[in-house]
């Protein structure tokens, strides 16, 4: 089976211009079969805060009503993912930007409304995906760039979290690949404790994570990106490491959490 | 050789839903191979007012600075292209949104400064298109969907008119397959007298073109897409046609004008 790399960047990397063309060169160059999938950055908050669209949050999370879900199509499957396209072609890689309604990439669902009604945001429907058909634009060379924005196949574009983007994609392609998910992100990984980057956990299975939840040592942002890392694991994808640039593009500094479901690896 | 149709449709269409929907139900059930070509609409312009970014003009033409290429990335590539992306999926129309820069579909390079220095705008290398990958994906069954945004292969997005989009990607197709253009917009046809819409010309050749320009019957906007219309059919297109919606929809109404050549299919 051949192997797959899925890279998802995050948007403070993507907030920081030397780092995202250090991976963006590094990616470019990388042999094999890949994706990136990247995130939000702060241009969609300062867009709409120019635009006088206030933030609307229940209970301290950010709904997507029609107004912001404009903003963010705008800003991530336009200006971010264009951008990163062309930064790509421009280094050789041949970059294909898909949002999730391109070729029907990464079909959703308008997430039911229940003690929250996020707006329009969607789940992703991973066993909706089209494996194959990106498997042949793979095959074909292509590297796909994912914006995090799905469709609901009724014509409803919806705002997706671009972790769970990533590993929805990195489990459909599991399915004909042998596949890595890399979260990059401005930590050099999970951290024991949040203020010491020094803190860095090398291994972390799914009862330990557990464990280090219930005792808040690994809490907020880190969380659901943990449960997509399990979820991936669970669902067929080979290996989840969750590192900084540095891991990523082999500089130095620590080389990230290995993330894994049993206990034996620890 | 199978037959292409490529459909552009411009700004006034985008900005009436009700005509967009229309044109977007039908183009979904076309028999055959084609692909869409879309324009801005006003919404470019709403947003850069929103944002206080002041249009910059010089000789009456708008001049693409940094800010502007943003904006138009954000508003061509991403709001108008993901809409109809995701409007033509839920038809059960296999689209694919690209810009220039994606797969490399439509590279260009900066217009050179002259008298007047437009700035970010791209023309097309209509040469270095790469119509066998566009082939691929249409053989597959995907339908591209446009976007008027090129790339310079050294990282840089331009915008471009999207007429001259339509008719180099026709240009290039025409390579593959016997394709026919179709310039979509809110008039009837090519008018005698602009302000009589029952004065279309039902078909016009090169000549005629020349001289009802020199005697100032057909001008402005329409000059240009004749004359992208006119390098299209030396180059290879089969078939040019200058019409309303009700014409493409063949929901009565005049047929258009048919864009010709040499001076017998007059």
């Amino acid at each position: 089976m051949k192997e797959f790399t899925i890279l998802k960047i995050g948007g403070n990397i993507l907030d920081n211009p030397a780092s995202l063309e250090s991976l963006l060169d590094y990616f470019s160059r990388m042999p094999g079969h890949r994706a990136l999938v990247h995130g939000g950055g702060k241009i969609a908050s300062v867009l709409m805060k120019r635009m006088g669209i206030e933030p609307l949050m229940v209970e301290g999370r950010r709904v997507t009503d029609p107004a912001t879900l404009n903003i963010v199509v705008m800003v991530y499957a336009g200006l971010i993912n264009k951008s990163i396209v062309s930064a790509l072609q421009s280094r050789g890689c041949d970059a294909l930007g898909l949002s999730g309604a391109d070729a029907g990439a990464v079909p959703a669902h308008k997430r039911p409304a229940g003690t929250v009604d996020y707006g329009l945001v969607g789940d992703v429907d991973t066993d909706l995906i089209p494996a194959d058909r990106i498997a042949r634009f793979v095959d074909e060379g292509l590297v796909p760039v994912f914006a995090p924005i799905t469709h609901d196949r009724a014509g409803q574009l919806l705002n997706t979290n671009a972790d769970t983007m990533a590993s929805s994609v990195a489990i459909a392609m599991s399915r004909k690949y042998q596949t890595t998910l890399v979260y990059c992100f401005e930590k050099p990984g999970v951290l024991m404790n949040a203020t010491d980057e020094s803190s860095v956990i090398a291994s972390l299975n799914e009862p330990q994570f557990l464990q280090y939840k219930a005792e808040g040592i690994i809490t907020a942002g880190m969380i659901p990106k943990l449960e997509n890392a399990f979820d991936a694991l669970r669902k067929g994808v080979s290996a989840v490491r969750i590192c900084g640039p540095e891991a990523f593009l082999k500089t130095g500094g620590h080389p990230g959490t290995l993330i894994t479901l049993n206990t034996l690896a620890s």
